[in-house]
């Protein structure tokens, strides 16, 4: 089990935040970690007396004791704390140091602060090595509290911001915690591709990926400034043709040397070449290339309509069945006018897939990894989670620990149907009518798992009508071994099924759901030859980040977010 | 350093393959690896006597002792080894079982094999649980040897295969090693946007992403079903405003009810919308939307022109202005025409960006980096490495323990282009001239490090005229802090430099490159405010999968490669 063990993150971190001094040597730049400082079990006092050099951001600075020095705030994005620098004014301006945004690097003694102060230790600078200054009536971030929504239209310069960079630390942790989990386990990390020509069904709407707009506008100014030959122009060429072979003929009859007719006939052929290649280019014709009125896609990059990834899971499958346990971890897209805060055109999926493996497996699995990520939080960020408890979501730290301790509550789709009209039967409201064959709304799932049980809850073996092709058919041949893990703050966290791995079966639903078989020949071809019962999920990375620091917009939980109408840098 | 302390896979590698028997308890599946038997340093005979289940694809089959009984040589994809099963005739159709590709799970008892077998323990079977079949006569992948280039038509089942599996096992470690590196070293993961209205200045041309043409297409369908409204359908619907318009001043005149004119009123407003919603309609036109003749992009998704990313470095840099230690680690891409065996139209990199830090920095960075890699392939795929080294390329495990072990040669592009120089005066022939100021071709790499220096080189301070903007310009006005890392094997693996950090300087490069800065304002903005000095650096993943394996052709170490006119799947 993924929560029995020490978490390897432990024993990674040990390297870099090791008890004692050594954590002073920088690797790869001149400077210590804040992070080493203040991370440690004494916050930094047992460093005292030590020298060294620091690097960061000025997010606060206040000038004291008439300006004979300031008090600098400063952070270095390794961690949510900042830690207290103290300049001299016969050091530096400290006018331009105290702006919120200034870059500094500086070599100074760390000593213990006076009694009274929060911080356990403090810098007294000896030398200013850099200033990066900051203009504060340009820079757009001041040190006023700003909304996330304002900061979306700064995204070069958000992350400078205490929550955007404690998102940014457990997002990174969320990261390596997943890679973490599939290793120890045994799965092998493969990557899907991001251009397909493949459709996994019924995921969405599809960007279209193409070259035919830039070959377009590089054949346009082509044609503008070589301008394509004429009728007359190919006349003309084709006389020359008519006077060289003309001149062949005379120097055969003539009975002129080899080397002479020789020269002749290649003077034909250019002409001949020539003629082809004008001819050639007279029909080219500016814009998207056409063919019986439609858009010719042989013309585009890869021969074909090619799209963004929807998901890799179809893909996935073919290396589950050969190397058993595999997952895939990467962006994947939806061209999806949604304006919600829950969607993203780009956004990031974690999906494991695993052979000799069932429905109860994957459900196993999935609960597995959700424990082990919120427990790897738990220990691994506790800083920048008590951050996110304190600013934006105060229950966040308690889920956290509910959902790593508590086994999830599983029940069956039939099962939950059944609570649900009970609920209504008392008097809950819903704006969805509830009855057997709907697909669960997010009100339904969230009052699941936020009310009546309030655990995570896996809901499983749902109405094949509401499930893709490739969920394998469960034996009362109404249902399909599908699940969806629900969780409180998100509702549906993850959603998964064992997959139809008996070919007369899955050739049945693609017909029985009236899609072409064509496309989907290769993924056929895994249930032909050797074929092995497999299961997956897929947990949208994303939410998983809003679970965790309890932020309400995902578009604030990715670095740059993708929505209609904006792809800012 | 990366190099002097316990590999973190060592230690992650301990949960799954511990060395008592406890490794044979089933993860989210009811099977044991055969990798937690085969990896043991007893290679599993102290399980001797274990009852377990197994899965896993017949690789070859035969069948013995008058078919009395078959053997099995049977791989899960979780190491190279496969596991000799031994199955009775009483127990299944051995013809069927002996099929290359056959998917089997069985129970059954593990035993020592008689003296002078090369396996240290085999597995007696009890019970078949599953068979997969293969028709022999229509499966793609016979036993016999197939090519490489065979394998990429057949993307969907080639993971199959000893080669492919191995590649794609050491693709995983590398990947793992790259995350644990970069966390071990404090960096945190940023994940850089795939679809970017940014060009990473020089890196190549572009593909395009768009939803123009399915919402053409679906314009086309919707105007063929519901055709627009001609000129007299318009006519008419204007003569029922005037009709309405009548009704109420008739009613007004006649001194009707408030409530009779609100009606009519309203019908007067129905039909005045009616007419606004046709005219709207019959402007619409099938085909991609255009204004003043070129295609207007603000209908398209991102209501500007969009592209997949070619490099996610600039977008990273905003990260490492805030957060000092970055990295990104996703999937990049280049619509450039290319058909050799070195490049891909979707690729992934490796870009780490530190702060406060210099080139100096960056090139220890590169070296350890590369260095951890090697060690870790060294320490962790020995037997996947073996393979490589009997199969592909018997100099691959000695050139990984070379690289790990010895110091990287660090020479100035000036000094590169002596010793060249040197070379060819000493008789030495290359297809491109050297002098100052080329960009080194990669004959010119091959030879400074596999026949000059015969280990590592990392070329440094290039000329400004080949580089791109946002390399740090030197003192000496003429050469930028970029460094280059060249292998054997694959030439360059490492592209990298120190950032221009000073506005005057990047603002007036950008203008001597004739480039506009508009595009680049937000980029500014990070030497505008807070500015640091910062590098970092690129590795193509694919290159260090060729570097590492041996294999020739980049389109065998990526599980689905794109290249001009190949998607598949």
């Amino acid at each position: 089990m993924a929560d029995d063990s020490t978490p390897p993150s432990a024993q990674l971190a040990a390297v870099t935040l090791s008890d004692d001094a050594s954590v002073l040597k920088a690797e790869f730049s001149d400077r210590v970690l804040i992070r080493s400082i203040i991370s440690r079990p004494d916050g930094g006092s047992g460093l005292a007396g030590q020298k060294i050099r620091i690097g960061g951001w000025v997010k606060t600075g206040r000038k004291a004791d008439k300006d004979a020095f300031a008090f600098l705030e400063l952070n270095d994005g390794s961690c949510a704390s900042n830690l207290q620098v103290i300049v001299k004014a016969d050091k530096y301006d400290l006018g331009q140091l105290v702006q919120t945004g200034t870059c500094l690097s500086v070599d100074g003694v760390l000593k213990l602060p006076p009694d009274g102060k929060k911080q356990k230790v403090e810098l007294d600078v000896d030398k200013v090595i850099h200033v990066g200054p900051v203009d504060p009536a340009k820079y757009p971030l001041p040190k006023t509290r700003l909304t996330l929504e304002f900061l979306r239209d700064h995204v070069h310069l958000r992350s400078r911001t205490n929550t955007i960079s404690a998102v940014t630390r457990i997002r990174n942790a969320l990261a390596f915690a997943t890679h973490s989990f599939f290793h120890k386990h045994g799965f092998l990390y493969v990557q899907t591709p991001i251009i397909t020509t493949s459709d996994c069904e019924g995921a969405g709407e599809m960007f279209q990926v193409t070259t035919l707009f830039s070959e377009a506008e590089k054949l346009e100014k082509d044609l503008i400034e070589n301008p394509p030959p004429s009728e007359a122009d190919i006349e003309a060429a084709k006389l020359i043709i008519k006077e060289r072979g003309d001149d062949v003929a005379q120097l055969k009859s003539a009975k002129a040397s080899k080397q002479e007719i020789g020269a002749a006939v290649a003077e034909l052929k250019k002409a001949k070449d020539n003629v082809l290649k004008m001819e050639e280019r007279s029909k080219l014709k500016p814009g998207i290339p056409q063919k019986d009125g439609k858009v010719d896609y042989t013309q585009d990059f890869f021969a074909r309509q090619a799209f963004l990834t929807v998901s890799g899971q179809l893909q996935v499958e073919s290396y589950a069945c050969a190397l058993s346990s595999v997952y895939t971890f990467g962006p994947t897209f939806r061209a999806e006018n949604s304006h919600t805060s829950r969607h993203l055109a780009e956004f990031w999926m974690v999906e494991p897939e695993i052979a000799f493996a069932e429905l109860e497996d994957d459900m196993n699995c999935a609960e597995a990894y959700v424990k082990f990520l919120c427990q790897w939080l738990l220990d691994d960020c506790g800083e920048d989670m008590q951050f996110m408890a304190d600013k934006i979501d105060k229950t966040c730290i308690d889920r956290l620990t509910m959902v790593a301790k508590t086994p999830f509550k599983r029940i069956t789709y039939t099962e939950a149907v059944d609570l649900l009209i009970d609920a209504v039967k008392k008097g809950k409201k819903f704006e969805n009518h509830v009855e057997w064959g709907i697909d669960l709304a997010s009100e339904h799932e969230r009052y699941l798992t936020e009310v009546l049980f309030q655990k995570p809850v896996i809901v499983y073996n749902y109405p094949k009508g509401i499930k893709a092709f490739y969920m394998r058919l469960n034996d009362d041949l109404k249902t399909v071994a599908a699940m969806d893990v629900l969780v409180p703050k998100v509702g549906e966290l993850i959603g998964g099924s064992q997959r139809e791995e008996r070919y007369d079966v899955i050739m049945s639903r693609i017909e029985e759901m009236g899609l072409p078989a064509e496309p989907y020949e290769w993924y056929l071809d895994l249930r032909r030859f050797g074929t092995v019962k497999h299961c997956g999920f897929g947990l949208g990375f994303e939410r998983m980040v809003l679970f965790a620091t309890g932020i309400d917009n995902i578009r604030d939980v990715i670095p740059f977010p993708r929505y209609p109408g904006r792809a800012d840098l």
